[in-house]
């Protein structure tokens, strides 16, 4: 980015300002990143933090390795504060506490991981890019439904573009496929290119996986841990999330995220409450 | 448990003593859950966090459902502490933050999640348990290796009983399977029947599974979440322990825990930092 480049939208969204006490910043949470019921994306809030806690190390040319989220309590738009704290400072990563807080309230407590990070291949094990439609035909395909749980569009979906591939469309016309599985391609409306500190938005980008089991209410987070593995290529990704078990009112969910070159660059896992019919 | 009989050994060395201050408990870091280089094993250590966490929500039909640990530093065997604030607490959850103290440092940061844990079959999903020779064949095969790694066997494998799958076994012979995946039995050596609470060492207790593709030094965990899905059965566990990808000096790997009825009672997935040679 050079000087007076405007932000992308994201990173407008995600900024954080130091508040004059030592590992405290301002944030806002903006109404763009809101999914129902006006309540802030868990990616999106996960991805804020980050930044913070990048910032809090204070060296520019690391990155969110792993971060655990707990989501408290759910915040709302607007202004709220972050709290940092470096627990640990090590050769290879830094641990991180971030907490944000808004009315003196604790909302998101997130433990992270903050180091080094390359875009070497594996040096053992894999997992395959899943076979997704072109990213034109899951647009079409996805642009031609609208969600019933959600009563239209949420705000987010004007700024992330998710591609669903039509074979795991079947919740957004209220019939499930039953399969527990949602593939999807994932940019932003703007093109900001992804890099690690936006792949923690992507690990929780798409609607619950559980909705192509059975059409429920809202599921939300409880727990959330994501992995950050590689730096993307440019391009778009491509996100498989899927439903593990769900048992005694919870969900675990997991989701992989591989960049353009199909390397697997990040992998969230999360608990999640639901009501079943 | 009737009064006067005497704890098992898992409960002995994971009680936690209110010390007079609010939320704060004195515990002490048993030998006996030991591992390399006398570090307390990570699932001991999650499992007596646990323990407070219940303590400090004050319902004692809560249990651990969900749990995700920052190993900050390792602590030592000895008197320790462990701080404890309830974030939230709920009708079906709440939420606590437990750190592991020692030498005013903390050593361990947990964030949990407490509430009500049922056995029911789960409403949708399955994981398939392994099939396994049966325990008594893993563990002749088990006993006949020892680990040149270790250097004979741990503290903790005198109280933890591994019978390992002989398929699994080549990392003990100093010859990685390369399959990356241990599966094993395990119980108490003293026959504690596991419940909700000894579950969250289940998910730790195993040598890393990347063990099984090469000999490296240690492979610290440098964060690790799990999830109890169900109350287990009465008997021993079958655990299964898989590495996913190996990059840029990390490694994920999944932990996948049955009780005797096959029934899936718990999840882990942990990021740890491994130096391939």
């Amino acid at each position: 980015m050079t000087a007076g480049e405007p932000l992308a939208l994201f990173d407008e969204c995600t900024a954080v300002r130091p508040c004059g006490a030592e590992g405290v910043w301002d944030v806002e949470l903006r109404d763009e990143f809101t999914i129902v019921n006006g309540h802030p994306n868990g990616g999106y809030l996960l991805a804020l933090l980050g930044r913070a806690a990048v910032a809090a190390v204070g060296e520019p040319d690391r990155h969110v390795i792993s971060a655990t989220a707990s989501y408290v309590a759910p915040p709302a738009v607007g202004p709220a504060t972050v709290r940092t704290e470096v627990q640990r400072r090590g050769r290879t990563a830094s641990q991180v506490r971030t907490v944000l807080v808004q009315d003196d309230t604790p909302r998101v407590d997130v433990l992270m991981l903050v180091g080094a990070l390359d875009s070497e291949p594996p040096l053992w094990g894999d997992v395959a890019a899943p076979t997704l439609p072109d990213e034109e035909t899951c647009q079409a395909a996805s642009l031609a439904r609208r969600s019933p749980i959600t009563g239209g569009e949420p705000p987010m979906a004007k700024v992330v573009s998710l591609a669903f591939d039509p074979a795991t469309l079947g919740w957004a016309a209220g019939e499930p496929g039953g399969q527990g599985e949602m593939r999807a391609w994932l940019r932003f409306a703007d093109d900001r290119p992804f890099d690690p500190l936006a792949l923690l938005l992507a690990v929780d980008a798409l609607p619950p996986a559980t909705f192509e089991v059975a059409m429920t209410g809202w599921v939300p987070t409880l727990s959330l841990t994501a992995y950050i593995r590689a730096r993307p290529a440019a391009g778009p990704l491509r996100v498989r999330f899927r439903v593990g078990v769900i048992a005694g009112g919870r969900a675990d969910e997991t989701c992989e995220v591989w960049d353009s070159a199909a390397r697997l660059v990040a992998q969230s896992t999360q608990l999640a409450a639901i009501r079943m019919p």
